[in-house]
């Protein structure tokens, strides 16, 4: 069922001569399947049809698009049950994580679709004519965003369906005008290959052209690296490890004309824990945070990697809490064992640094691929002066900083560096004591959320996720939600268009019947010249 | 009246020993005044002194930072004939010319102010919560842009006025909620510092904080360096060449924190030149196109530095208009000796390259700091083959390159890198018969404008000023218009705030009044929890 090729356009491909497995972190061993790795002559061969594709596919109406991103929805529901068994498989998270993260895929994708329809999100503004103005007439400016060309989208380990092959990226790249070429993760290149499998039927069916999607196959960096110096690639999607984002960034600046890296690279996420709220339920808080900390195995670029608490009788009984809530947590999954290995190493030489203390871990048993969630302490001033514990390590980890009263909080909540959120616990009380506090942790992080964890990332309209550097390489832009689709276009201004050349949505009748901004007010009406 | 320091927030300051003079060009000698380079020491405490400001000025509200706006286009208009004078001597730019600027100044400010009171600027968004949503409850999720930091903003050597120190960068970012620190232009030190001072006294006038603008003086690049190296620096915006742009945000990507660096490079403007539009009236497009050339001198970013044809009658006919109008042209005055030392040596070698011929130049006597008109001609396939020749001479100059046929057109259009704008000069069966050479070059442009000449950039919500790199470091945003206010934000989204703790824009009452995106509908409606 699984063929291992490369999926060029409307074509498989299997040129090359290495091959790779993935691992299930289930059965402990390597899948039987092999997966071919994308040649140089199939990169260059998968771009060209990307840019051929942008050619016809930018001027596919949103209607059209629309259309599309529902069909490839409709394609991953049909691929029922063996879907869910590879991801399972493949990535050991449990049936019901990736039920769910089917449900968010597919909503996603049918998400975009509406906003497409609404049409509203191409900012189209109308400036019209001032031909009597003095001392010089006003041109007619139009102005809407419109796509840039081929994108590539690197799949991300731990969401293998809702960020991946037809993940956020995917789907907001090409309901923006875009086509896609994605760069499969080698952790789960099976589920890959049958979600790019929909994608591809669904293109076939809504007449979509010959190269508006592929998905080549890697197991080192070659390929990735191959897509983002490539001329004709005109922006890139990731979401992982700082260290992998980073390069890609890197790379991109290298080109001749250096193109956007919209990489997601997470966080540590702190969590103010204020006095007021932890004395109104101990019990509750504390089994919120210990649960959030373990869920998904930590394998979520918003785990609260950090709590921040004043020291004091609250907080000593948060802890007391805290640890009988951490050694009750049993151990779950991990995706990969490089990732086991990884949370292994990193927690070990974590506790070489003589400033922290272990504060708890769980006490079940740990059997091989599982994480032991264990939470750390340390005095804030000691957090302060040693920056490289505000690193995140990807697993079931948080470190509790304990400040010695209101100014070494400050000084703690203003050394982190940018974040994709924050988190505060606090009564109303708690607000207005340490007002500064609060709005100095905003400064660094894309979501301030009041009352409740990290973990959780809404997919709607108001949603921000993507902070400052380097929880993102731009934290102008969202990751998730529909202003995810802002990441991919760019505005051009049309001056004294005539009408029939104009893209409908600025044509004088509003044919779409869309909000436009003319002179500056939002109106649905038609313009005249 | 010029005191040649530099203006710390509230303060003057010349700890420094390098002097250096401005030059005027109708003189041909420097300027009496001696202006003091900024020290280290001076630099970093502008910067601490912007930071400071900063977290006093994100909180100032839209109706605040109005008035502080408004203000500033008083008190330079309260300037009167002196900043006038200053400017026309320190640029050699004709006085209605820069009273036009002055005015364009004021009305960028009084727009700003505008768009601040209007509010929709900020997008705000609201995701109310859904308590019983099935199988997990939504929380209350709202987002809005916010202010970024301290901006740096490198004036501009050929707009004294609206693209300099109380400009459209500085306005933007100002508007937005940031700080500005100003790296002065060394060709126009005595203008920067009569518009810093009317800022300064505005900022006084609406108790805006100290350091919520400052003004540096370097005659180097030591000072420009500095600040964008600087942690406390969030941003920056130029406008200038290639050069000095690409340098600008290489540096920015040398930082531990990357930062945003908005450089404005220019461009050589295409203007395609179709056969039907030339038969409609070839005196007057040969006299325009001319007239576009030598606007300003050519020291525009938007001079026609490149007129595209089709070999043929009606080429023929316009070259012989053009060359008329041409050789009537009257040499105008560049700005700086540096400025027309480059012009002319840019020119010569131009003209060492064996494709190009020259078809005509302006034949008055040509005195110093003159820029003399002259374009030249080259075939399609001699210009595809010689990429350099696309590269802008900065000045009177324009090539126009003939094609053999509409493929060699396509290809020339499918040649150019990015640019600021594309024009076509066309009639409706032109559209028809070309449609694939101009929805080519739409594809590498921020602005296409039908029928007129890219020169006069106009000030308003549907501009685009900023085209794909290398016109712009980046061309998801534009540098004049209402839009590049966006440039120096970031999306912040509030999970369950309290309605206490949010900014009024995201308040429950809507207390602002503005549009907001509520369950993605538009509403001026409360919100109710």
């Amino acid at each position: 069922m699984i063929h291992g090729k490369n999926i060029i356009g409307f074509n498989l491909s299997s040129q090359g001569s290495t091959t790779f497995q993935t691992f299930s972190p289930l059965t402990l061993e390597e899948m039987p399947e092999l997966f071919v790795q994308a040649t140089t002559g199939e990169l260059e061969e998968a771009v060209n049809k990307s840019a051929s594709a942008y050619a016809e596919y930018k001027n596919k109406s949103g209607k059209e698009r629309a259309d599309f991103l529902r069909l490839i929805a409709e394609e991953i529901e049909l691929l029922g049950d063996n879907l869910i068994r590879r991801a399972c498989a493949e990535t050991g998270l449990p049936e019901g994580r990736i039920t769910g993260e089917r449900g968010r895929t597919v909503n996603q994708l049918r998400m975009f679709a509406n906003v497409l329809e609404d049409g509203y999100w191409v900012e189209a503004t109308i400036d019209p004519a001032l031909p009597d103005r003095k001392p010089l007439p006003r041109a007619d400016i139009r102005k809407m965003l419109r796509p840039v060309g081929p994108v590539v989208v690197f799949t991300a380990s731990n969401f293998p369906l809702a960020f991946s092959t037809a993940g956020g990226d995917t789907a907001s790249a090409l309901a923006a005008g875009n086509p896609v070429i994605v760069k499969a993760h080698p952790y789960h290149a099976g589920t890959n290959e049958m979600v790019a499998g929909a994608i591809v039927r669904a293109a076939h069916k809504s007449n979509m052209p010959d190269g508006v999607f592929s998905s080549l196959n890697a197991s080192d960096f070659s390929v990735g690296q191959g897509l983002i110096l490539h001329s004709k690639v005109k922006s890139v999607a990731f979401t992982g490890s700082f260290t992998g984002g980073k390069s890609l960034y890197n790379l991109a600046q290298k080109r001749e004309d250096p193109i956007p890296v919209f990489a997601e690279m997470g966080s540590v996420n702190p969590v103010l824990l204020l006095p007021g709220k932890i004395e109104e339920n101990v019990k509750e808080l504390s089994a919120t945070i210990a649960s959030s900390i373990n869920l998904g195995a930590g394998q979520f670029c918003t785990n609260p990697g950090v709590l921040i608490a004043l020291k004091g009788a609250e907080t000593e009984s948060f802890k007391r809490e805290l640890v009988v809530n951490i050694q009750k947590l049993l151990p779950e999954t991990m995706l990969h064992k490089n990732i086991s290995a990884s949370f292994e190493q990193k927690t070990k030489e974590f506790f070489d640094n003589r400033v922290v203390d272990k504060l708890a871990e769980s006490e079940s048993e740990v059997a091989e691929m599982k994480g032991q969630p264990v939470v750390a302490t340390v005095k804030g001033r000691d957090f302060v002066a040693n920056p490289a514990l505000a690193d995140e390590i990807f697993g079931p980890f948080s470190l509790l900083i304990e400040c010695d009263g209101e100014d070494e909080l400050l000084k703690v909540v203003d050394s982190f560096s940018g974040q994709l959120t924050a988190s505060v616990f606090c009564t109303s009380e708690d607000v207005q004591n340490y007002k500064s506090s609060i709005t100095t942790i905003q400064e660094v992080v894309g979501r301030l959320i009041f009352n409740g964890v990290p973990t959780g990332v809404e997919v709607g309209y108001a949603m921000q996720h993507g902070g400052p550097y380097p929880a993102s390489t731009d934290g102008r832009f969202t990751s998730v939600g529909v202003d995810a689709v802002k990441r991919f276009v760019r505005p051009v201004s049309f001056q004294d268009a005539p009408d029939e050349y104009l893209p409908d949505e600025l044509k004088d009748t509003n044919p779409l019947g869309i909000w436009r901004r003319v002179d500056g007010e939002l109106s649905k009406e038609p313009v005249k010249r």
